[in-house]
């Protein structure tokens, strides 16, 4: 990774968009978690995340903010929420409507979701392995998709490759999206993201206010130019308390550890001849 | 309000989106809660919150999210995050990119930025008051936007109006955030939308299983056109808990509460005919 742009964390190579489905993180009663869990996940796989965005359990909604994010051509492209089996679940219909396919019975999938009822009537009352229109729906999907395993629960995930973009569509049950996300999708991000690692350090100050480290954090910047600083104030200007974030990504045998350091201590000295205090470093890895 | 779409919370006429900016969303150092308190806080004034953009601290990638959604036309824009100090904080540079216009220290912002600083600099050292460039930044604005008063912390809040949208720029600091958002947004929203107010109810059932509970939530929807229904599974489906969010909105003379007990009834009672047990129905208007 030779360059000279100053973006630590954003310089990385593979890029990815999240699209969450459900009005019940529109309304506010649902805080998105499953955004900035996959955020985490991909991001120390040297994943660049570019964009999330949320839209409501509607058809045309879904429908053009796949169509905009499939246009911007990230490499890949994770959905969660919109898969199971009530009539709000609506995220496969949106997609076939984006990508402008039919929507289908998958055999392979048909033959996932029936497993599953197959293993539930073992311990339930009987009918509840029959294939009702609803559990058929879990196995509805846009033509030339194909189900992924759900290790858990009774969905599958889809896979569509559009031009050069990998689309994942996944459950919005946290348990259930990690568990597909785990299990197939992050052998793709490896494979695609190679060895390449995200490695971050936070500092904490006291005493010193934001605009008085803004122009520390441009100097100790321009002297690391792959460590990206970003603050975080965590009370207001006149009793500053701040958490300074580092990161930077890299192959590990090129010692992005060692670069953060050596910035973290130049910004800590910093810190402390302009009157701050360095409360602590927090990092996995010995300063 | 009359109609026989079976919309729910998205049958509101004022419409809004909200724009998150900040990288630390897109690693998932940060849950994006800032959107969930306004998704929530704007649905209980009986705005419809339509799309959630998050965003990088990255001017190109801003001025495009920005222009996409102000061509949606929604009549509010919400953003968050990157009105600071420091380097990373673009937003308004993001803004004045998309809209195409200058960026000029704005004297009534600078004056708010001033007197901050001047309260700031009675109980600490000399030398904080002076306007330094990344205090003078905080005041920078794109041409022909309006700074908001922010209650608590230094940088203003940002008003602009393009062809029929509110675009309101707020901090990310959450504090700042919502003193900015109660004290010079609710009262927008509340003239925009009027006396209308959003209604929830949620009803806890075990033993069933989403995919049986499918039908019947067509059904009471079917029969009770303004009620929204959403069912979140709390388990697998092989040993189902579950919550059925009910939702409507409308003017309270109107009796929404009314409408959606009648709904919860309906639903619990189907529920526990098909061999599911009500755990719990809560609302805090009595059944």
């Amino acid at each position: 990774m030779k360059t000279n742009l100053p973006q630590g964390c954003f310089a990385m190579a593979v890029d990815m968009e999240i699209v969450c489905v459900g009005n019940e993180l529109l309304i506010g009663k649902v805080v998105n978690t499953n955004a900035s869990w996959i955020g985490k996940r991909a991001t120390s796989l040297g994943v660049k995340v570019k964009r999330i965005t949320v839209v409501a359990d509607d058809v045309a909604e879904m429908a053009a903010a796949f169509r905009e994010v499939l246009d911007r051509k990230p490499q890949f492209v994770i959905s969660t929420g919109g898969l199971g089996p009530t009539f709000d679940d609506k995220t496969l219909e949106g997609i076939a409507k984006a990508l402008n396919r039919r929507l289908t019975v998958n055999k392979e999938a048909l033959e996932m979701v029936k497993e599953k009822y197959r293993e539930i009537a073992k311990t339930r009352p009987i009918l509840e392995d029959d294939m009702t229109p609803p559990r058929v729906k879990m196995a509805t999907l846009p033509l030339g998709t194909h189900p992924i395993l759900n290790p858990i629960g009774t969905a599958p995930g889809v896979k569509a490759i559009v031009d050069r973009t990998v689309l994942i569509v996944l459950p919005g049950v946290p348990h259930e999206m990690t568990a597909i996300f785990e299990a197939s999708v992050v052998p793709l991000l490896k494979q695609s993201a190679g060895n390449v690692g995200f490695f971050e350090l936070s500092i904490y100050a006291d005493g010193i206010m934001e605009s008085i480290l803004a122009p520390l954090i441009d100097k100790v910047m321009h002297n690391n130019p792959l460590v990206y600083i970003k603050s975080h104030p965590k009370s207001k200007e006149s009793s500053p308390h701040m958490e300074l974030h580092l990161s930077t990504t890299g192959n590990p045998t090129d010692n992005p550890e060692k670069r953060l350091n050596r910035a973290a201590l130049e910004l800590a000295g910093l810190i402390e001849k302009t009157g701050g205090e360095v409360v602590k470093i927090k990092t996995d890895s010995p300063i």
